[in-house]
């Protein structure tokens, strides 16, 4: 348990939402980020409603609420990240951990995306990267966790979670968010560009999900 | 249990040698290919010498080796694999199913290589299939299984196969040596090219074999 807060930007999103709900449960203070800060709210009301009354969960729009959390995680799509970021960066505090789980997905005509777009930073993270400011750490992480098993809160969610950046610290301050969803695991993916691989492993996910009709996760063996 | 041939192109390497193994003790019919002749023989020697009487392995130069396998699998450094496919091609059977294992790993300058080089064709497996005469369809399969889990016999292999293809005949026929490995389980990659992703997985799971002093492999969870 903790009172650390964490901003989740385009946290009205299935993946932002799941991810609140459960460091909400955990004894996180969260704050919903959103484009309007009406919409982040009402997310937030969504949610003390659905974890009850002892839930710390605010909404406010993406610049404020990420102006006072020590960790900011980021939840939009990818076309989204760069706007995003350009609405938030001057708000940083120097020291938050920026916590990238955006995956550069591919946009597909019918039917649901399974293939990255080529990112010329090399990944969406390292992307993130050279547009945060000086200071922060881009850390990232929960690529493969699924939004509707972070959602189902009766459940575990059976799913490792790689978390690649350049800097030790900032990835231990990650260690407890993980920990903190029942079921994930931290795994240390190395450095920030072995996001790339991370990121391109959320799409074959999908495939197979859509091959198997499954909400599948990832485990690594042998650890 | 089947009689059906396989040929393991590079079969001499840690990768051939453990699946020659399980293949065999399985009780196919398993004909090691080597640049040369009379290493592969030696090889299929000590291997028979492990496994028994029973084991049927041979030993052969790789073009011999290919030219009568219902099913070639390839398990040769990157930097090999295209000689090795020039050496092998106009002795391939149409028909044949040819398992590309090749992950094209950035050779590392001390230590082990932790990154995927960029090729043109988009992955190993790609080029592959590239060079491959028509008629042959060209699966990936094996990247993640760890050649040391492999050769001991007396544990299950602990990892999932990603197998990608473009022909879902050929990776129905790559199904059962999947199985034959205990521990081992079939999961459909999808269409060739994600050979993209599973082979920069494996790059990303020697990194965390190095970080964690472990031999890693990987499951899918949720189905």
């Amino acid at each position: 348990m903790t009172t650390q807060r964490i901003a989740i930007i385009g946290g009205t999103g299935d993946q932002g939402k799941g991810l609140a709900l459960r460091w909400a449960k955990a004894g996180y203070e969260i704050v919903i980020g959103s484009r309007a800060a009406d919409r982040a709210q009402a997310a937030a009301i969504e949610m003390r409603a659905q974890l009850g009354a002892d839930a710390n969960i605010t909404g406010a729009a993406n610049a404020d609420a990420a102006a006072d959390a020590g960790i900011v995680v980021l939840t939009v799509p990818f076309a989204a990240q760069t706007p995003t970021l350009k609405e938030i960066k001057d708000r940083l505090q120097p020291q938050t951990v920026l916590v990238d789980v955006t995956v550069p997905l591919e946009p597909a005509v019918g039917g649901k995306p399974t293939r990255v777009l080529g990112v010329w930073a090399g990944s969406a993270a390292e992307q993130c990267a050279e547009l945060a400011p000086a200071g922060v750490q881009v850390v990232s992480a929960f690529h493969n966790v699924g939004a509707d098993a972070l959602a189902d809160l009766t459940h575990e969610v059976a799913c490792d979670v790689f978390v690649c950046g350049d800097d030790k610290e900032a990835k231990a301050r990650v260690r407890p968010l993980v920990e903190a969803i029942p079921g994930c695991r931290f795994i240390d993916g190395g450095v920030l560009a072995n996001s790339r691989t991370v990121e391109a492993l959320t799409a074959l996910l999908i495939g197979v999900n859509i091959r198997y009709k499954a909400h599948t996760g990832i485990r690594i063996t042998g650890i």
